[in-house]
């Protein structure tokens, strides 16, 4: 057996550098990265470096290098062209998260532009991309002129990435996925943050999820994680806030595709759940005083509250809508959306208080329904999922309808119901208020 | 880019497990190594097994499991036709050690069968088999019939590992190699142990060198590598021994191939340098002793001085050469083994006590002269060398010659000679003595 006799060059020396612990000069770094996308570095050496990178961790300054040679490896979005400071958002994905849904309309609506590329759901977490694509017609395969061209007409866009943004990534995320890489906190930051520096917005707004439906289950992991990005954005010079929020429960009430739409919908119409709302004025707040609209944050979330009144965020979500190619007619009627064949009501068979609903369970049963992919390759059902109607603290008795099971069948509404019925922990005494942003970092 | 779909399923639970401190099981350590060896597991996945077991380490259960699954892999030899305990001996190499080339045949000239399949130098550290193939005719490359054949009839052989012996362990060490993963206590003790293991001995006795010149710089890691080498032969079922050696400063005087078989051959006539004699006696007498020849190692070492004053270890060793086709009068006539054109003395340039030679620094001296390998594909020449002559400890005077340079070239030599000063650390006191055996383990 013989490995490539260059191996013994560079990269070897790379990787022994950072299992004995040292810092990786920025040129390393690079030539690193380049060296795996061009097919010069061996995957095999890559993953020894992930590997040493997973157990040594790495500075905010080797971070921010890495996510910038991610970002340079592929198509660098240049916004210029749009007036004003843009605003990214980005969340680190959840259950029942439709922020984006909400707040990138809402914020266009007052006026700082917002290009976001978002990414389809992947395991027991929900995507934007699939949840968008249930208003019929809606397109999110968007060429990057079209998209720029969007967000400097309408001043939003929700689209997928294109493939030739930071091929990189791509290429290391799919090898740490085989080499048990993933839970790196500078790979995870890196990772995130070469897409939003690809993305070219000015600045970026942060939304990291914590809790059981979240990919950082502890509060200290997504603090930290938090630090990372934000500690990233400001060494390449974008400003970056980040909110810590809570993703212990699904977040509003509806999991799924259309559902979700639905609920984005209400919330733009001042109806949606209070948590949902919340936290779009949250996040919404510190993209304004990001770009520029507010010098506060109270200022700003009037702003927004102003919008959410007077339905301009609606009516920015509708010409969006319209700009990809959707039914803008669906964001009227509701009806027009998609909906599952079968609902069916699932009814609490204990009494007492809602002491917490295991969201990653939740997200679980919704991918079982159809409405997530257990696979890369699987395709999304837009119209079924969960609405949960009990949440933490609410007060439920034996046979209270706590849920509806929105399905396909009766078969998969029977089996959805009773894994729903397991999330959920009821105990005989309210519990503990869990706060909805546990922190911020900026 | 996309790895493989089945990457995902239980190589990448094993690289988690012993990421997260985890023991893996027999059964799952044998499906590595037989997967890696079968191109069913991917080298980027045991690349990064690999980087994890470098930080998080392996207990003796499953270092003793790797060993086992690797000496699986290939052929294991079968010696139960050869009558008695056979005992093989093995080195962690360093500079000047030519102490195979002594112990093997004494030790079979008292009546224990060894069976001693070799390695080649590298890098600083010299080769048995390249130092037993400067006698002209001598063949190392023997048949694996012909070697037990050889072994029982004679006692001993040492020969070149033949291809189909331990396979895992040459595909993992060639991806070590390039993945920075060489310098863990529980790969390097496995990788040994499972040669030991295929040779298919009852009992090994090993050799652990600790200082300047060994793999192992410092005390503290020779005497863990002894301990978890121990620990896989005696969980394997074969007793083991491990004595842990100086190799501060080179082992005898001579350095090179021809020049250690004439170091060697004037040991078994009892005419040798006292270190390796000391050496050789004690390494003899731990063998001779598993072989069931001696209850005591005193009574052992006995019998070994008998067999070098009688002269029964040399001509064991001339039956052996004679046995691998070599020149077995070039043993009694030293002048027939090559000889370097070019002898150059080296004269100190300072006055006072020899408080150590940088062994490591010795032996890149006599690579570059020819005796040794930088890189795996390089050939030796049997000639060239270096005596050291003035060892730690001793009193020279400015001009004393402190060594002989053997080479090719006058240019060679004056390089060779200037490199050996440069080895050389001189003081005004005399050192501090060190031990030659530092401990035992077994």
């Amino acid at each position: 057996m013989a490995f490539r006799v260059e191996d013994r060059v560079r990269p070897y020396d790379l990787i022994r550098k950072k299992r004995d612990g040292g810092e990786l000069t920025a040129e390393e770094i690079t030539s690193l990265v380049d060296g795996f996308v061009r097919g010069e570095v061996a995957d095999y050496q890559v993953s020894a470096w992930l590997m040493a990178v997973y157990f040594r961790g790495m500075t905010h300054r080797e971070t921010a290098d890495l996510t910038m040679a991610m970002a340079r490896s592929g198509r660098m979005l240049d916004l210029r062209g749009i007036p004003g400071v843009k605003v990214d958002k980005h969340s680190s994905g959840g259950v029942g998260d439709k922020t984006s849904l909400v707040v990138v309309p809402l914020v266009a609506s007052c006026g700082v532009p917002v290009p976001k590329m978002s990414g389809r759901g992947l395991g027991h977490t929900g995507g934007t991309l699939d949840k968008l694509e249930s208003i019929p017609g809606l397109r999110t395969a968007v060429e990057v002129e079209a998209f720029v061209e969007q967000v400097r007409r309408l001043g939003c866009a929700i689209v997928g990435q294109t493939a030739d943004l930071v091929p990189a990534d791509k290429k290391l995320y799919a090898l740490r996925d085989v080499t048990a890489t993933v839970d790196s906190i500078p790979l995870i930051a890196s990772s995130i943050m070469s897409k939003k520096i690809a993305g070219g917005a000015d600045a970026i707004v942060l939304d990291v999820k914590a809790g059981s439906g979240a990919f950082m289950k502890d509060l200290h992991s997504a603090r930290t994680l938090a630090q990372v990005m934000v500690a990233i954005g400001s060494q390449l010079g974008r400003r970056t806030v980040a909110l810590v929020t809570d993703m212990d429960q699904p977040l509003g009430h509806a999991v799924g595709n259309a559902v979700e739409v639905r609920e984005a919908v209400a919330t733009l119409r001042g109806e949606g759940p209070g948590d949902l709302t919340e936290l779009c004025l949250s996040l919404g707040a510190e993209m304004l005083r990001l770009g520029g609209r507010a010098r506060e944050l109270d200022e700003a979330r009037q702003l927004l509250v102003d919008r959410l009144r007077d339905g301009a965020g609606l009516r920015k979500l509708q010409e969006m809508v319209s700009a990809q190619g959707g039914d803008p007619a669906a964001v009227e009627d509701l009806d027009r959306l998609p909906s599952a064949p079968v609902v069916l009501e699932v009814c609490s068979q204990q009494e007492g208080y809602v002491q917490g609903i295991d969201a990653e369970a939740v997200g679980r049963v919704a991918v079982i329904l159809g409405a997530g992919r257990a696979r890369k390759e699987d395709r999304v059902d837009p119209a079924v999922g969960l609405t949960v109607l009990a949440k933490r603290g609410a007060r439920v008795a034996r046979g209270d309808v706590v849920a509806l099971v929105h399905a396909r069948t009766l078969d998969d509404a029977q089996r959805a119901a009773s894994g729903l019925l397991e999330a959920y922990r009821v105990g005989p005494v309210p519990p503990e208020p869990r706060p909805l942003v546990h922190g911020r970092v900026g």
